[in-house]
């Protein structure tokens, strides 16, 4: 049997740390906890001082120098682990050796509103997680400062949204609330056009950036792939616009009609911006 | 032993077409016997005269009556299957109980190019069919004519690009070819303009959009999630594009890319056939 320097040693499977950190895959436990999992490089880089400790094999945090400089620097823990460990606490074959544990970053409807966004996302009721991540991410490059998870939508911080979201969860305010018609309410007292995504809905995509109705400050109401908004939440809105369909598709996936939306949003107000 | 009629029994995991049928999920008997699969009654009832042969368990056959009627008239097969025996044949869990076989559709890019058609998209290289079929039902729905699946582009019949398509795989014209820089040369020929999706392109698709530069016919190459475009083929189209990041995103996935570039030319074009 080797001898080995104890705090030397990669923690493993059973190390409490990781123990508690790999119960983070659960739900439950994240809400608790009020912490959560992000893998690989690019995400714990974006993580900045949202991470708690940062996990990595030997090889790993060698190589990623960088990161652990930059964690570190941000008061986080870095700890050794195991390839087993590793694997146990990564939901990706490929995490590059690197998983965080970070904090909770969500903040208050009301802060996020404060900060007066010229763009804003709300996912209402959408659940899976894939599709909640590219709208967050496509949310972000077309320079929506808010992204609002209401009602039932998926918990921003499950591990596939988490990753779909390639680093922006960390970019935006993310908002949770139970509350969709709360939001429409707020966001419009923010002095937000409210737009609500629907397939069918009665105004064209193109008709309104014609009108130059785009050019405003716009909350984008956006509902699940299956059930689309919930007709109360769609009623609220200012319009139901629908992304016009010119071929035999019948409908847009969440994740097209989101960066079509919210990019004819960032083109009129980009227009709007130059011209004054 | 229950005394039963043959040809009224449904058809078994062994019955001989099933057996066969079953085969087609695998990508080289798909390209062997140019058939697929197509599961759920959207699909089926899309695929219209490229249906060959209709597996339905009796409830779902007697549920879709309408579907089975309107595959019957394009002088299809329509086969009852016992529940096993389509779980065998589906790659979904919930396949709604009907699973066809459809016969290839794809045709030549000649073909697809002497239609003249005003928007082109052309995957190269995608690997991801769930990225590929989305992107697929987007370019159905910006009105694009044709979807080329090129160099080691992913099966447009694997399942999952099947499924993604959302039925629009049976809408446009699907082109397969090896060599995408011919592709490019071909489209030229035909009058539209070709221009390369690049996370780092030198234009701005606000830019192109402002000049008015979208209205022509047009050809968009699409590269992987991965690797983006060969470099070779980046350079042979007339301009390289980026989408504007206006947030901190380092970039757009893939399906969100090719929704705002085609949706960008499809409503440049209809403003060009509105003024004429």
């Amino acid at each position: 049997m080797n001898q080995t320097r104890p705090g030397v040693d990669p923690f493993t499977t059973r190390t409490p740390r990781v123990v508690a950190a790999r119960r983070l895959r659960r739900r439950r436990e994240r809400t608790e906890s009020g912490r959560f999992l992000a893998e690989g490089p690019q995400a714990v880089r974006e993580g900045g001082p949202a991470v708690v400790e940062l996990f990595g094999t030997p090889a790993a945090l060698d190589r990623h120098a960088d990161v652990v400089e930059a964690v570190r620097a941000h008061g986080a823990r870095v700890s050794p682990i195991t390839d087993e460990a590793l694997a146990a606490l990564a939901e990706t074959v490929q995490p590059q050796g690197l998983v965080a544990v970070c904090s909770a970053i969500d903040v208050p409807l009301a802060s996020a509103l404060a900060k007066a966004p010229r763009l804003v996302a709300v996912l209402a009721d959408v659940r899976d997680p894939g599709n909640a991540g590219t709208v967050l991410r496509t949310a972000d490059a077309a320079g929506a400062g808010v992204v609002v998870f209401a009602g039932e939508a998926v918990d921003p911080y499950n591990g596939k949204c988490v990753r779909a979201s390639a680093g922006s969860l960390f970019h935006v305010d993310v908002v949770r609330t139970d509350d969709p018609s709360a939001v429409v309410d707020a966001a419009r007292a923010a002095g937000l056009r409210v737009l609500a995504a629907a397939a069918h809905g009665g105004t064209d995509l193109d008709d309104l950036a014609d009108a130059g109705a785009l050019r405003a400050p716009t909350a984008w109401l956006f509902g699940s792939e299956a059930h689309g908004l919930p007709a109360p939440l769609a009623r609220a809105a200012d319009a139901r616009v629908r992304v016009p369909i010119h071929g035999r598709a019948e409908s847009l996936n969440l994740a097209a009609a989101a960066a079509v939306c919210l990019y004819a949003s960032a083109r009129a107000q980009r227009v709007e911006e130059r011209s004054r």
